[in-house]
């Protein structure tokens, strides 16, 4: 491209608009159904439950350690209809973008996002793109929405959790929340962190494979842990144990938390799920999690009980019991 | 509400954005689907060819004659599916508010989004709230994607103009921009003008019902009809010519164009439609769309030549000839 800035133009469905479209998203996105080029993407489907999610990302900075807001965007909708069951199919995506943005930044970030897509499966299949005057948005938002199909005899859902279900945490939590903040507060420039952005439809995939009757999915992002564990306890109406010492934080995460006084558990992640899953799959689970690469540091952190529903209980090494409630007040705009 | 502003934490994944997400969108939006409250909305599918296509709102000023952001954001992804022939069904919305934006606002928002989709037929079973620091956004950003189903028989796209075919247009050009940039500028206070913002599901879903052999559907938003039209002529390889005097403007609105020296050939729609149909199809298409309550004002206004693939002429009413190229250069950023 000529410029090496967006311009308004490039926002305007015209000439300036399917330059940009031809030259940098049917590359980095490149497959048939999106190079058709009609007004929505035509896909053929098979008779049966299809899962449909859609999320925003606004996450500043937009590049940051173990991603940017581009593979973010693709792994984080990918996700969302993972966690329903589904094999993630097909995303949408639109663009806000800022005039006066870099060219270049833009074509780094739709270059992950085509990067993150195929690492997944999934195809990039339809887009829109508006430009909005300097200073009416800051730098870039992306939307995703996306389409899965769910697998006959699967039945995954908030609702789902049971007295006696044993909950698997894939892996470390707080990573992606706390790269983002220490990066942007500048607090410890060289602090081995990064964040844990990352498809996890694959480890689903693994753990249906292996013929695990999953109860309830959900990627514990906004809000962390704690405020994903309150909603399933809310929906299922039952009550969740968790033990604090298996929780898994990485030393230099738990270091910048306790810097700035937060609760790992009430940290975004990008790249973990929590698997609701009966007692009897529960070792079974965990074994094929921590065979996948993305769960070498999976485990068991607690249980749903009958007692006391919609109630989150932590019980301490010690032998305490403190409740676990959903985020309040915290304010960390901008983390996805 | 206690609050009348949204907050940072209305986004922050925790118990406000719940608060916001029980008290106004699932009232707004009410339906089994959404209220399941999963990362991911259940769909049933039959087998068969779906439509899926997204759009970014980001129209300023937020309310204007003849709608706002939201109906303007349900109608225009409802219109993008149906372009494909489909029978929009569901529908995802994806929010960016800036901080500090009206609650009140919201909530007209909101309704104006619920009222569209129940006149639309669709469904919004899945979403997202984001919200941003002042400054970094401009009060409001909706995204909306939207899956339809395409009935048996139909193959309408944009590669499927053929020499013959006749080209209808559902009504007057130029209402929406117009109306959107004539209360930016502050020009016509008075002007009895209005957006043409509105849902052409049931328009298509009548022409096909009426066994009209569709060829192309495409609504000419960004860019207007000339953009449009120059998109089809080099998708399909054909010519296109118009006949200048049949193209429908409404005379304060061709007022207003004069004024601000804009070609309404070049100026956003939302409730219009152009579709070509073979020749043998023309007449009964045009009566239908006529009956249409959106559509009293459609008209013939060219037809498909195989001479000059890819190029748009305009024959003017004493028989000179112009080529109509895509919009290039002009600035009407934040009309849709």
């Amino acid at each position: 491209m000529k410029n090496d800035k967006i311009l308004l133009d490039h926002g305007s469905g015209g000439k300036m608009a399917n330059h940009l479209i031809a030259s940098m998203m049917l590359p980095a996105f490149d497959n048939p159904i999106l190079s058709q080029m009609n007004d929505g993407a035509i896909l053929n489907a098979q008779a049966g439950r299809l899962a449909f999610s859609t999320d925003t990302y606004v996450v500043d900075p937009l590049f940051f350690p173990g991603g940017n807001i581009g593979d973010l965007a693709v792994n984080g909708t990918v996700n969302d209809v993972a966690m329903c069951g589904a094999v993630p199919r097909y995303l949408s995506v639109g663009l806000i973008i800022e005039e006066g943005f870099s060219v270049s930044d833009l074509e780094k970030i739709l270059a992950a996002m085509g990067a993150a897509a195929r690492s997944a499966g999934v195809q990039i299949v339809t887009g829109d793109t508006k430009v909005v005057p300097k200073g009416t948005a800051d730098k870039i938002f992306i939307n995703t929405a996306g389409i899965g199909v769910i697998p006959d005899g699967v039945d995954i859902a908030g609702d789902n959790a049971r007295p006696g279900d044993q909950i698997l945490l894939s892996g470390t939590i707080a990573d992606h929340g706390i790269t983002i903040l220490n990066l942007r507060e500048g607090l410890a420039a060289d602090a081995p962190i990064k964040s844990d952005s990352a498809a996890l439809n694959h480890m689903v995939h693994r753990l249906l494979a292996a013929g695990i009757d999953i109860h309830v999915l959900r990627d514990p992002t906004r809000g962390g842990v704690a405020t994903t564990l309150n909603e399933i306890a809310g929906q299922s109406q039952v009550g969740i144990t968790l033990l604090e010492e298996t929780i898994p934080v990485k030393k230099p995460v738990a270091g910048i938390c306790e810097l700035l006084g937060l609760d790992p558990l009430y940290v975004a992640n990008e790249g973990k799920l929590l698997a609701f899953v009966p007692e009897a799959h529960a070792q079974k689970a965990l074994s094929e999690m921590q065979n996948d690469p993305l769960g070498k540091d999976a485990c068991i952190i607690g249980k749903v009980t009958a007692d006391r529903p919609g109630t989150v209980i932590m019980k301490t090494p010690i032998g305490g019991e403190r409740i676990i409630d959903m985020l309040t007040g915290e304010q960390l705009p901008r983390i996805c």
